[in-house]
């Protein structure tokens, strides 16, 4: 029988266990249970102990979780805490490893305040996240397929938009496309701007309608099979403006010039300089506020960071965002962005979608 | 001029430290942040000090946060605890409250490991969501918009309903809908499921296709001007079968039953106890896998639960779901569920739509 990739994972983990002076290590992030499970819902714990783990639940999830999980499952109506302490006592466990950027304060201390005598809570930070950050060629494949239906329902969204069409309209446009297309829901909160709120990095789609001379910024993502994808493209009413064409190339050269610098081994504040290099040379360096981009995978957002003060080493299998922008406070602001996998001498520019200012 | 509700809200935590011995709560819950200043954005901390409170983000809000937000906002480019933390020292605050359920545990450390000599971090747990649980007039009418356009998405997608038709294209429809009618967002993932996968409390959509003798569950929910809305309906393609009718006979008087039992005053657990005594005497007791219901406002899942160990006395204001069902594995579930305003002898019941099982 084969074993499946969660077995592999949660194997690696076990062994790993060890060499942490640990028992077993509690896992409270969602994306991680999943990521060492398969397991979608949404209320769980994950005791991992050297060959024998336990996810917990809560009846909503028993005809699911016996579907999707190959461990042990445990049932509980009371606190999924208290399922977890009684397999603590049961198994023996004494150092049993956390995430403390997964777990909240008041979990913590209802788990330090009934574990065992002589057990204790050992903060694991960032375990699983760093195993996840090297993406397997199937996940690799799976981030593909979301980012190129994120693209087909771009294409076939932005068909419909024109000038006098709401933000909202065109944002319910793209989202049932992609859900059209088999994606479970945005990576995140469509971003459809026109106008001066293009200027808004996260702008949430009103209900302005769009006019000739507007610069409109669409930053979308889908979940596909549990995978994130993460665009943006921009699109114009008419005619761009020569401001507008100036900030647009040089956003456009800045994104071009940090594709340009990744690769396996490049450190990722490099990146990020490569194309803030490219705004202070056009003038616009003040303009871009963010950094350039960030991990994405099972969540939207996942580590590497890719800013001025990351030095994560880029490594082979890593899927990152590139994402530039712009922004200009009662004008307009513009971000162009890409989905890439680091590759040994460069980069796999996954996203399909061609990146000039589409004029409507 | 007009003090905003957030200053009077702001206020009234204000005015709650001393009787705490607190000089001031650090508030992390992204919801709570937006309950007491109308922040809208993803990533703040905001500290309420009795006069002259704090929000505090990244650049990519700061436009947003400027129109925003009445009080004081800072914007760091660094870590928002470290820009907390020098508030704290400039101020001179030396007992700080924290939202312990709202804080994981690496950000609690991080604040504590620098915080100035003899100052402590005291946990305040649910203090903001004990003052969200009553909902003002203006709130219940904006969770009675929500909960209007909620309904007004699924009569026009539900049109379309059809036997051959996709979950998933279902799911695009009424989210498309929702998204057209003004709103934010869906307020949870819609879950649509058909034939035996309406057993399944959270199903996901998927590619399957109904067909006759389907039963399909519609559960949906809307956010709109920050403020959710909740509802299931149950669809059937073609005439029921007689075990169908007598289970969605059995949910659909329990449901009757809680609704009844809801009035200022009640404990939640007898609301519940409505619910699963109806569904006892008709031998569905134990398919009843969760709880009566929950609060919702600005978010989808609020204080007060409705379970069968809730023992929350319903005040006048409060707004919850009311939601039993019955899951039989392999064959299919029925859940009904509408969103009400709890009133002094009663309740009002918000959710428009007719309640019938309703045959494609």
């Amino acid at each position: 029988m084969a074993v499946s990739e969660f077995e592999l994972r949660r194997g690696r983990v076990g062994a790993g266990l060890a060499a942490r002076k640990l028992d077993a290590i509690l896992i409270s992030g969602l994306p991680n249970v999943r990521y060492l499970t398969g397991f979608t819902g949404d209320n769980a714990l994950l005791l991992v102990v050297s060959g024998k783990s336990i996810l917990i639940t809560d009846p909503r999830y028993e005809i699911q979780a016996a579907t999707e999980v190959s461990c042990r499952v445990k049932i509980t109506r009371t606190a999924l805490t208290a399922e977890a302490l009684a397999a603590i006592r049961r198994l023996g466990l004494y150092r049993i490893g956390y995430e403390p950027a997964r777990m909240n304060c008041a979990m913590f201390e209802s788990l330090k305040a009934r574990l065992p005598l002589r057990a204790a809570l050992e903060p694991v930070p960032g375990w699983i996240e760093d195993l996840r950050m090297v993406k397997s060629e199937a996940e690799i494949e799976r981030i593909r397929r979301s980012v190129e239906l994120n693209s087909k329902a771009f294409e076939q969204a932005v068909r419909h938009a024109r000038a006098g069409m709401r933000e909202q309209d065109l944002a319910a446009e793209l989202e049932f496309r992609m859900r059209r297309l088999g994606s479970e829901k945005p990576a995140f909160e469509t971003i459809v701007a026109g106008g001066a709120r293009s200027a808004l990095p996260h702008g949430q789609p009103g209900s302005r309608r769009f006019e000739s001379g507007d610069l409109i910024v669409v930053d979308m993502g889908a979940m596909l099979d549990g995978y994130a994808s993460d665009m943006t493209r921009m699109l114009h009413i008419g005619a761009p403006r020569p401001k507008v064409k100036r900030i647009y190339r040089a956003v456009f050269e800045a994104q071009l010039a940090a594709l340009a610098a990744v690769r396996a081994g490049a450190i990722t504040a490099r990146v990020d300089a490569a194309a803030r290099g490219v705004l202070k040379k056009h003038g616009f360096e003040k303009a871009f506020v963010h950094s350039t981009g960030h991990g994405l995978g099972l969540e939207i957002h996942e580590p590497p960071r890719v800013g001025r003060r990351d030095k994560t080493r880029l490594l082979s299998g890593m899927t990152i965002t590139i994402e530039p922008g712009a922004y200009l406070e009662g004008f307009g602001g513009v971000r162009i962005e890409d989905t890439v996998v680091v590759r040994p001498t460069g980069c796999d520019i996954l996203t399909p979608t061609a990146k000039h200012l589409r004029e409507l």
